[in-house]
């Protein structure tokens, strides 16, 4: 399918919506979820037009999981969380709600359940306070 | 913390345990969930003994991502998916059940729901003939 660059995430990639951002660099971005399923979940995507991880070239997709790699371990670090989860959706049969790339990392800790996708949106000084605890552990 | 040798998934790689194998090559293997959320169900693993995705090299991490997209593309194919889910567990609070990294690839159609995680063991034959749909599509 036809990348739509009007997408909220193209929007945040051109800087015409803010977003609280964690790390940047010329292939891709880390943000913070602003209706997060758990403190400190984070939001990692490619410069890259891509919609779906089928649309993602090999080589962008080998930079997208050594950066989510990198960031899930500042975020793991910086909010505490005893384990991550990881997940990517594709298409809207599989949860996908913005039409390019991402992968969800989620700080878990025993006996917290992750909370209801898309069920409001955090505090903004919060997930700034967040963003700061794992920019710190990235260093 | 030290990779336990002694798990499932790395009898399976050493070939103590039978699996019903989608893929193989010097880096990895892709194989069915004996324990399937949904029909088609499969797990990509690595061959680098890595218990969760921080132990991975990212060599390692990027050519398991290639291969997941890979696998991934066939199962969506293969099972006629509508959409395709990838989730990574790293940790016991993350849900991780067996000590070697993994991805899952679950296949998606609307309105139906993933089953629960360890819900029971699938019919082998019923495993084989999903196997051998996605091997027709990896081609």
């Amino acid at each position: 399918m036809a990348y739509d660059s009007g997408n909220i995430f193209a929007k945040i990639l051109r800087g015409e919506i803010p977003s609280v951002k964690v790390y940047e660099d010329e292939h891709a971005l880390a943000f913070m979820d602003v209706m997060p399923q758990a403190d400190g979940h984070t939001l990692v995507i490619p410069k890259e037009n891509a919609e779906t991880i089928f649309d993602l070239s090999p080589e962008g997709a080998a930079h997208l999981i050594q950066l989510t790699q990198k960031i899930a371990r500042a975020v793991k670090a910086g909010m505490a969380a005893e384990g991550i989860t990881l997940m990517q959706f594709n298409g809207a049969a599989a949860g996908q709600t913005v039409p390019h790339i991402h992968f969800h990392i989620l700080p878990r800790w025993e006996g917290v359940a992750l909370r209801r996708h898309g069920g409001g949106m955090e505090n903004a000084d919060k997930l700034k306070g967040f963003a700061d605890r794992i920019q710190a552990a990235l260093g």
